[in-house]
This record gives C-alpha cells, sequence and structure tokens, in this order.
C-alpha cells in the first residue's frame, strides 16, 4: 500500500517534493481558522491502514502544536497504521536542563507530547547542546540528518576562496568537517552569552585571510546579533564582506533585516523553515528516509 | 496546607481576587517569550504537596495551551497534590460531531488533552451546543457555573424598561431565565446561519415595546455578526439604541469597533475574557468553588 504524505499550513512544498520523490500520495486536508482562533481539521483522503507522513517544522512552536496534535488524533481515529512526523526544524531543544530551582525543562515535555502522537520523527540539526542524543528525551525512533554535507557543496560551488568562521567553540566540531569537506579553511570564534540578546564574541587573528572571502556558518539564525556582532568585528579586521549561512532560518523580529543592513554579502538558508533566504533544499537528505 | 493559585498570563487580576477570597496563597512565575517565540516558564513559590488552582481562560486557544501544559507538567514534576484548571472561557466547544466525514471533532480532542493534564475543570458557561454534559467529552469532574444570575442583577440595576432579546431559539431558555430574574419581559428571534460569518435574522413584532431599552444577551460575542444585524434589524423597527451584553468577549478581529458603531446604547460583558467591556465580575461566582 502505497503511503501518504500530509502538509500541515506552510508546509506544501516539501511535501508534495516527497510525495513524488517517494511515490507516495499526497493527501489532501482542510485547514483553517475560525474567526475566533480555533482550528478546523479535516482530512479529505482515505487514509485507513496506511503509513502515513506529517510534515510540520516547528518554529515559532507554540501555535503550531495543536493542529499537529489535532490532525494525528484524527490520523489515529480514522485508523492509519503509523504515524511518522517529518519536523525539519524541530522547537524547544534549548531549555534541556533546570539552570535554576523551579525552571520548566521544556525540552523533555515537549519531546513527550509528540511522543505520545507519532511513531517516529524525522529531522535535521536538532539544537542538541548539552544532549548526546535525542533518545535522552524522546522516546520514539529519531532519525537525525545533518545539512554539513549540502552546505559543503554548497560553499564549493559558489564561493571561491572561502574562509569558514563557526561563531563559538560549540560549532567548533561541526565547522571543521563543512570546510573539510568543501576543501577550505575554517577558524572559530569565541561567544560569551550574557543574556538572550546580549552576546559578546572575540575575534581571532584574520590577518592572514583578507583575500579570502568569511563565510559564517552555524546552524539556528535566530536573533542573528552573534553574526551581527561577527560581521561588524570582521568589517573592523578589514576583512571582505562575509557570506551568512545558517541551517534554521528562525529570524527573530527584525533579525532577516538587521543581518542584510549589517554589511553582509548574502545571507543563505536551508529550507529547514520556509524563508526568502532559503537557496540549500534540504528535501534530498530526508526523502531517502521516507521510503 | 494553604491552597495556591497561578495565573497564566493574562489572568492575574481573577487570579489575586481568587487568592485573597479564599484565603490561598497567590503562586510566582516566570513565564516569557524567548526571541524565537519559545516559551519559558519557572515557578518560584513552594508548591510540594500543595493543591494548586491554575487560571488561564483559553480565548484564541491554540498558543496559550502549550505554556499551559507546560505548567502542569512542571507542578507535577514539583510533586503538587492537585491541580485544578479555572477556564472562565473553555475553548473548542462548537465542533461536537463530525458535520462532513474525516472531520476533527476537535472539542473531543482538546479535553482529552485538559483531561489528561489537570484532576479538575471550573468554567462559566461553555457552549455545550449539541451536548446535554461536559461528562460526554471530559473525563474529569467538570463544574460548570453560570452568568445569568449576575447579568439579571446587572439589567435589574442599570436599565430601567429593558425589553431582553435572545438572539436564537437556542438562546430562548437562557433568556427567559435572566429576563424572569430580572423580571422584565423578553422576546427571542430567529437565526439562520448560512456560514461562519453569514448570519440571517428574523425579528417578530416588537411594535409594543418602542418605550422599552431593547439588550440583547448572547453567550459568547464572537464576529458579532449576529449582535450587529440585530442592531440594524431593531433600528429599522423603531426601538431604542439597545445595550449588548454578552458573557464571553471572544470580539475576533474589529468585532468589537464593529458593534460599538453599530449603533448600540453600549456593550458589556462578563469578565471571562479580559476586554474593555467588561462589567460583570464572575470572580464571585467562581470562588466558592475552590475553597
Amino acid at each position: 500500500m502505497k503511503k501518504i504524505v500530509f502538509a500541515l499550513p506552510g508546509n506544501e512544498a516539501l511535501a508534495k517534493y516527497f510525495a513524488n520523490t517517494i511515490q507516495a500520495d499526497l493527501g489532501v486536508t482542510e485547514i483553517r481558522n475560525f474567526p475566533d482562533g480555533e482550528t478546523y481539521v479535516r482530512i479529505l483522503s482515505s487514509v485507513e491502514g496506511k503509513e502515513v507522513i506529517v510534515v510540520c517544522t516547528l518554529h515559532q512552536p507554540d501555535a503550531k502544536l495543536l493542529p499537529l496534535l489535532f490532525i494525528c488524533n484524527l490520523l489515529r481515529d480514522l485508523k492509519v497504521r503509523s504515524i511518522c512526523l517529518v519536523a525539519p526544524y524541530l522547537a524547544y531543544m534549548r531549555q534541556d536542563k533546570q539552570f535554576n530551582p523551579g525552571e520548566a525543562v521544556t525540552s523533555a515535555y515537549f519531546a513527550k507530547l509528540l511522543s505520545l502522537q507519532v511513531d517516529r520523527l524525522v529531522t535535521v540539526d536538532p539544537h542538541l547542546h548539552r544532549r548526546v542524543s535525542m533518545k535522552e528525551i524522546y522516546s520514539i525512533p529519531c532519525e537525525v540528518l545533518h545539512a554539513d554535507g549540502l552546505i559543503s557543496e554548497w560553499v564549493k560551488k559558489y564561493i571561491p576562496n572561502a574562509l569558514l568562521i563557526g561563531p563559538d567553540s560549540e560549532s567548533e566540531q561541526w565547522v571543521s568537517e563543512v570546510a573539510k569537506n568543501a576543501g577550505v579553511p575554517f577558524i572559530v570564534l569565541e561567544k560569551i552569552r550574557h543574556g538572550d540578546c546580549d552576546v559578546e564574541i572575540s575575534v581571532p587573528k584574520v590577518e592572514g585571510y583578507k583575500n579570502y572571502t568569511p563565510v559564517l556558518v552555524d546552524d539556528i539564525i535566530s536573533t542573528a546579533r552573534t553574526m551581527i556582532e561577527t560581521v561588524e568585528l570582521l568589517k573592523k579586521a578589514g576583512m571582505k564582506p562575509p557570506v551568512c549561512i545558517g541551517v534554521h532560518a528562525v529570524f527573530a523580529g527584525n533579525a532577516y533585516k538587521d543581518l542584510i543592513k549589517s554589511g553582509v554579502s548574502k545571507v543563505i538558508t536551508c529550507n529547514t523553515i520556509f524563508h526568502e533566504s532559503n537557496a540549500i533544499d534540504i528535501g534530498e537528505i530526508i526523502a531517502p528516509h521516507l521510503l
């Protein structure tokens, strides 16, 4: 029996790509808001006994969760065989321990909620931070995919004479891997975080790289404060305008505009979150895992 | 041991009133959004072993559910004795059956989610529609309170020579009760619903009531289309500008402004949802049930 792929609103393009690529059906839904803000969900395709893939990236997650839970509940009522959630961007990975007494470890609570509703999760570069494996919080099988290979290819193809720059020590292993596969040098900066929006960065000696195009790479671009500060420091150091690459285009508030204005040459992201900066397609690394 | 009352954001005034009235402690929390839209929750009060009351009204419910689930999860982790949810306005009461194949019966799914997290629910005039009792969807004990007594008192006190008007046959029993207790006459209109925003109304003979002040009463004012159309029909019939009373000030989009502009004398609501039209305090009918 053919699998069937459903998109939550905003995920239609990826869902269509997956359906075409793995020869699955594309599910038809009606999902809309009532005037009072409540969500209406209807599934128009036949799903009984089928393996279902639900595509729902999870940035700005609070308002997305309930419609996702509704569709999962409905699929169960319609007697599907299994539900695989594809969340190219996975939310609530940051609060992974109690930094202060009485704090909600939201990554664990969010994982528990999703684990109750779906049978399997596929995601791209979740922000694991202090955790080693998704198994520490998710009780369902999780397929963790990585965009580094696609980013290496992109840098190799489009940026002659690139110097890869990682924003902090946490990114070192990842950036070094991207650099190695792209066949380019890299340096890693030191980041000291004072608050959600308040970050200090030290730039090591870059004098030897004045003829290179700096390529800043990070997993999530959220406030973009780190990148903007780095761009300014690189400018002061006399470097060329950098290319900024992020896996996840979270872009809180005016972050994207501010980053563009900071003097970058361009901003590039993967399409884990739909955004005008998307230039690297993660569909091809996900599709083989949905077969 | 004293009970403790917590407010989700926006519910602080009611929570404080309950704590004062039933001699409970007022819980201290830190609830805020990260720049990327994720929610941070921390409880600063001691809660172990305590009976907890959580106040969270549920209009625009999608973005409110996850913070509420987080705080409930956290309270469990902090070993509270019980959780009572006070949701003066309860969401997802309308989609109470499959009108078409494949529709999510969201009232059942939402009830299941809440029933898993809290031990008891207190609410005011839930929109029961086709259901007779909350027991049909909620597996936890539910205390259903009614604002009709407070509305009767308010009409009696502030509107001389009132004529109560119910918007549709569904409201008849309720409006007749409010009218009886206020000691005023009432009439009930006929409503034909063509869609979410498209409603037709027939006004019965009102010639005998030209010296009365019409008082339109409904449980929920959402798009306010019904009320606005009724106001216009009453104007055409030569009636005085009506007073509009709603239990729940949902007011989707520009509904409140549109209703004000339609030629009403005033718009009055209960404070089940915090809104500038609030004039009838439901705190006093809820508090005795929290003792």
